[in-house]
């Protein structure tokens, strides 16, 4: 017995396939064993005392006089931001120079202590290096989008093992993004409600999918998840973009987060994954019909030509069992 | 430098980022070995004596008293035929049992054989299956889209060995098939021409990304293509739906498809890659604006992060490089 769901938000279908159910262990057998980092490494660009290795840092977080949060221009930048934005045809193809804003955040010092096994205030500095950033990038009239995420792990697309994450601001707003707004804005329209705060109330009301709570947050896998493991954490409040955090909420924010990738990291036995924010365009701050939000996926299956040629994700774990096994989950940390 | 490029069709933007360009032999290296496999294997329930093994047939062509195309119910299916396809909701969120219809085109009765080093004929048969299949399922009422595809090889999303495609059927048509068919309605009705026509025809005028080309077919990497060495075959004549296909472009088609992934097998050293035939929603089948065509996508690149985000894709070889390297590539078949 299988089912059809859709994301109420951009009405995209998922398959869940309750016949391939599989529990966490199944994921823990399919993955290849990864060697344990050093806590420092000679040659790792990121580590104390190689920070000549970076470009001159765009953003510095201390503490008793030592760097807990780098933010350094990405060396290997697919964009970059001395080129033009003007769009040209190429015979009746569109095209435009590779202008954008590739950054790196460095997220601590040491090269193997990662998110999912810091502490809080850790957690916490790094969402405000992303908050700072993505404030002071909104302020070039040129970038209309700024996206934030990480990938951890060589099947979430890094070979780099030092804890970090990255930003790019692109000029453009790709349909991939754009589409799930008009969504939003064709819901808001019919019923006067941010479609993702109707939800996130929806989620908290049925109660299955939750995996943890704060005052601010709340973390939970998603009706429609395309994925096993799949989880979301959206705010409580209503907030289209990532750039209103104040500082309160990142601290807040920075408990479940910590929350919830330890127990992904002692659920799946640290699992690659990619966690990104999807937050509103520059100048949408303050619209009534978005809301910001991130979600981490957990690399445990490979979507093929069906995913590629639909979009529609067959996902073998219900979503209410891969939260259950989330909350059951034994985290051991301070 | 790098540049944006847009598919004038989804108006979906990619990155070049051709800082990052590699050639071929790059990618081989990245490649994790593989065991060459045995013409046949016992426990293999597509291989030949196996036929028990699998579910009745839906399809059977034979030659000189033996089967050389088997179609087979998938025995793992995501989708039954034996649901009902009523839409429910589950407090505000929409539901449906999993109707569907999943099945395996076994290509060959060998077990190593593969459709790149297959004889035309075998390929045109395999083809000649995915259509009658398709016109087959297209009979039933309540599906709505047939997605025809292929996973080569383990990073590709499939552990079976024995060459293999798959058709799976459903009752709905997702966003990220209907949004790409908006905008070329929104093109076709601003211009009156179908834009999967103009594309291909201003590939042929500016010829770069040309790979091969028959009389009724072409093969290019295109303008925006989001991933090294992708590419793609198009009809020359305007047909919305792989339905259409007779016997003579099935023929046609088995050359230059065959051409295509022999040159893929030589100058990659036997990639895993994804095809994928996009074709019109059933019902469609002669609208002016839809054009169907068989997107083919080597597993050289992890979509990671910040490709989820945006769905901008980062492509570290121009096409024009892709397009020169496939056509120069030796390859060495009857």
């Amino acid at each position: 017995m299988s089912e059809f769901r859709q994301n109420l938000a951009t009405k995209e279908w998922v398959i869940l396939s309750a016949d391939r159910g599989k529990r966490p262990s199944d994921f823990i057998k399919e993955k290849p064993q990864r060697e344990p980092a050093p806590p420092h490494k000679a040659d790792c660009p990121f580590c104390q005392g190689n920070e000549h290795l970076t470009a001159e840092p765009t953003l510095i977080y201390s503490q008793e006089g030592q760097w807990v949060v780098r933010v350094v221009p990405n060396k290997f930048a697919a964009l970059q931001p001395d080129q033009d934005t003007r769009r040209s045809l190429v015979g009746a193809f569109l095209s435009a120079h590779g202008f954008g804003i590739a950054e790196v955040v460095i997220e601590h010092p040491q090269h193997n202590l990662t998110l999912a096994r810091m502490k809080v205030e850790g957690v916490a500095t790094v969402l405000r290096a992303y908050r700072d950033r993505q404030q002071a990038i909104s302020r070039n009239p040129n970038v209309n989008l700024v996206t934030i995420f990480r990938n951890h792990g060589p099947r979430a697309g890094t070979s780099l093992v030092h804890p970090h994450s990255q930003i790019i601001a692109t000029p453009i707003v790709p349909p991939h993004v754009r589409n799930p707004w008009e969504q939003a804005i064709g819901y808001y329209d019919e019923t006067g409600r941010c479609v993702y705060c109707d939800m996130m109330r929806e989620e908290l009301r049925q109660g299955y999918r939750i995996i943890a709570e704060t005052e601010r947050f709340v973390a939970f896998c998603p009706f429609a998840a395309r994925s096993p493991y799949e989880a979301r954490i959206y705010p409580k409040r209503h907030m289209p973009s990532f750039v209103s955090m104040k500082d309160d909420d990142l601290g807040d924010m920075a408990g479940i987060l910590r929350d919830l990738l330890a127990r992904l990291f002692y659920c799946l036995d640290d699992p690659d994954y990619n966690f990104i924010i999807r937050s509103a365009a520059i100048g949408d701050e303050d619209v009534r019909y978005l809301h910001w939000y991130m979600v981490v996926i957990p690399k445990v299956s490979i979507p093929a030509g069906f995913e590629m040629g639909s979009g529609i994700y067959i996902n073998s774990v219900a979503p209410e069992d891969s939260a259950r096994a989330l909350r059951d989950t034994h985290i051991n940390l301070a």
